[in-house]
């Protein structure tokens, strides 16, 4: 069943699917005119056979360089030239089939073609599925500074085909599930408990050694994907849309206090993806060390319960990932720190953080020497627990 | 007075004064707790000694080129990195000190950095006051089309010191008045016939040597501009503010049929800017030559009164622009009509034009063959009054 959400002045709604969309239907959802549907198809060079299977070769396409190396301004201009000369109008539809920066890419050039043309997003990743591709943020990388440019533009109709997940590689896949495990924090520790339960459906070896195509990924794994034991990621990557598309609901532009808390590890994650070089670590990998970052920063602060930062920092061990302080890519303390410190949701000039309470989360405003010292503790690895 | 809009979820404050106003003011509007206001000074070559007067060298200033060829990518890249460079957070605000192309800069750019940061406008030209300054519209040039990339967002305050007027050389007289007849057309006939006394007040030879600095400005002119006989032109720009205001708070995003009205003689004059160059001709000049198109395509399908096309046409002429079809700069028919295809506001693929009626201007689409032989017709001048 579709679900709907109101962001602001935009409506969006999401389709959860087993099967990969069809343009026909994507037109239909347009809304437009039968025969004035135009669109722009934007993928990469991996979603280059699922773009063919939803649309053929019928439209004018884009075709961009894959990962957040290539997440530019150069990018963006090709979409935009792209849509230029297949003469798209303000009604043309950008249609973006990829993950994460793909999705945050099209969103983009198309909230500023000719100040807002119509969008359509194919989530193809798991990043895309359970965060980037609904709530309307969109943006490029500028100065080595992580989505420094960028707009809020939700797109109309999100799809989320689970049949595109069978191919995804290792790396796409632990950038999904720690941005999941962060929902889960945020939502409670059943969320928690459900994803515990999730690692344990999955093949033995497979958080290390991968599951896509070409890594020892098991035959059966697509339908186990959605049907079965496995069938709990599809509940799982819902209940993420639901969750998501309901705090944005109650704050789209992130003006208010509710928005921000998506933010969990990430002021982290992003320092360290800036320290390693932009595409150098996957955004999951950071986002996963930075929640445990987030943890022992709770734990300094009396804010997070012992017992809740070992249920998380536990779970994301579980699903694979580099937890230890401070990390081989983050560059020596100083660095980690200016990389911090160039963090776009300052308040008033200080650095915020989310960090996990006893339930959920809850933000805290580095305001005071001390609280930086702490910072440099958690990024040099001295309040490892 | 201040006067306040609501243009969807944005709030847009005008304050028309004589002075300009003084940081210390523009912080304080801003709401910034105090000691917090973090601002990027915007302003190009000519608003330098405004902007000294402003605000002094005490801020993070970023300095561009002037006029509509600087108007591309670099600019934007320019000022996004002087904010970069001033650790401004989203928190910050972006204060704009220069005319139309100023004002669309530094507002897309400030509706780009970290996805939104504070924006406040000082508007130095009667472009910017009766048109660019008010309603959102943010944009920069590129693959030489006028503003086919931009955002909508609004400033939170529109300052419109009518003191800096004083200095402004006659083509940027000429890019406003345009844009002021034009409201008036749209506006109704007492506003026509307020211009026509408009233009009485201004010194003999005005509209063809100018009345700025270096031009055979009288030396009391600029308190003439503000009193007297010529403090019409103070109410003609409160007018035009007020207009404009209504309209966009009516359709803010021009997804309805209001907003679009505005764009009375634009889609002539973007094709002409197109083809002569961008920067070439003043946006003033092709838009009064648009509008005198506009009455002849009104006229040749019957929806304009020949008497209105006349008044029109009359007023256009007494405030000494160019009104001759085919214009110079306009290239063969063919060439003209192919950057008329390039139009952002087709609909549905047609071109729209908005025609003077009988009391104000309703939109016309060019839905078929026999509608585009008139629209060709208008170009080579076949259709003259």
């Amino acid at each position: 069943m579709p679900v709907d959400f109101t962001f602001g002045a935009f409506k969006t709604t999401v389709h959860v699917s087993r099967e990969l969309p069809r343009i026909e239907g994507i037109a239909a959802d347009s809304g437009t005119a039968a025969g004035f549907f135009r669109p722009l198809i934007i993928c990469d060079e991996h979603t280059v056979p699922i773009t063919d299977a939803v649309c053929g070769a019928a439209f004018p396409r884009c075709v961009l360089k894959s990962g957040e190396s290539n997440k530019g301004w150069l990018a963006v201009e090709t979409i935009l030239r792209a849509a230029r000369e297949a003469g798209l109008g303000r009604d043309g539809v950008f249609v973006g089939v990829g993950g994460g920066v793909i999705g945050d890419l099209a969103a983009f050039a198309a909230s500023i073609y000719m100040r807002g043309c119509g969008l359509a997003l194919v989530s193809t990743t798991l990043l895309g599925m359970v965060d980037a591709g609904v709530g309307g943020k969109t943006g490029f990388d500028l100065f080595g500074v992580k989505n420094l440019a960028g707009t809020f533009y939700p797109a109309r109709h999100v799809y989320m085909p689970l049949e595109s997940l069978s191919a995804l590689p290792l790396p796409e896949w632990k950038s999904g599930f720690a941005e999941l495990i962060k929902t889960a924090v945020l939502a409670g520790d059943d969320f928690l408990d459900e994803l515990q339960a999730l690692a344990a459906a999955f093949p033995a070896g497979a958080f290390v050694s991968g599951f896509g195509r070409n890594s020892g990924f098991p035959p059966d794994f697509a339908s186990r994907l959605l049907e079965g034991d496995a069938g709990r990621l599809r509940r799982c990557i819902s209940r993420a849309v639901e969750f998501k598309g309901c705090v944005v609901e109650a704050d789209p532009r992130e003006t208010g206090q509710t928005r921000m808390l998506l933010n969990l590890g990430h002021t982290f994650a992003h320092a360290l993806e800036s320290t390693a070089g932009l595409g150098t670590i996957s955004h999951g990998e950071a986002v996963a060390w930075g929640l445990v970052r987030a943890c022992e920063l709770g734990l300094a602060l009396g804010i997070t319960p012992r017992a809740r930062a070992e249920k998380i920092k536990n779970l994301v061990m579980r699903y694979g990932y580099e937890t230890a302080a401070p990390h081989s890519l983050a560059g020596d303390t100083e660095t980690f720190i200016k990389a911090l410190n160039a963090d776009k949701k300052k308040k008033a000039g200080n650095l915020t953080f989310i960090v996990p309470d006893e339930k959920n989360a809850r933000m805290f405003t580095a305001a005071s020497g001390a609280d930086m010292d702490t910072i440099k503790q958690t990024a040099r690895g001295a309040l490892s627990f």
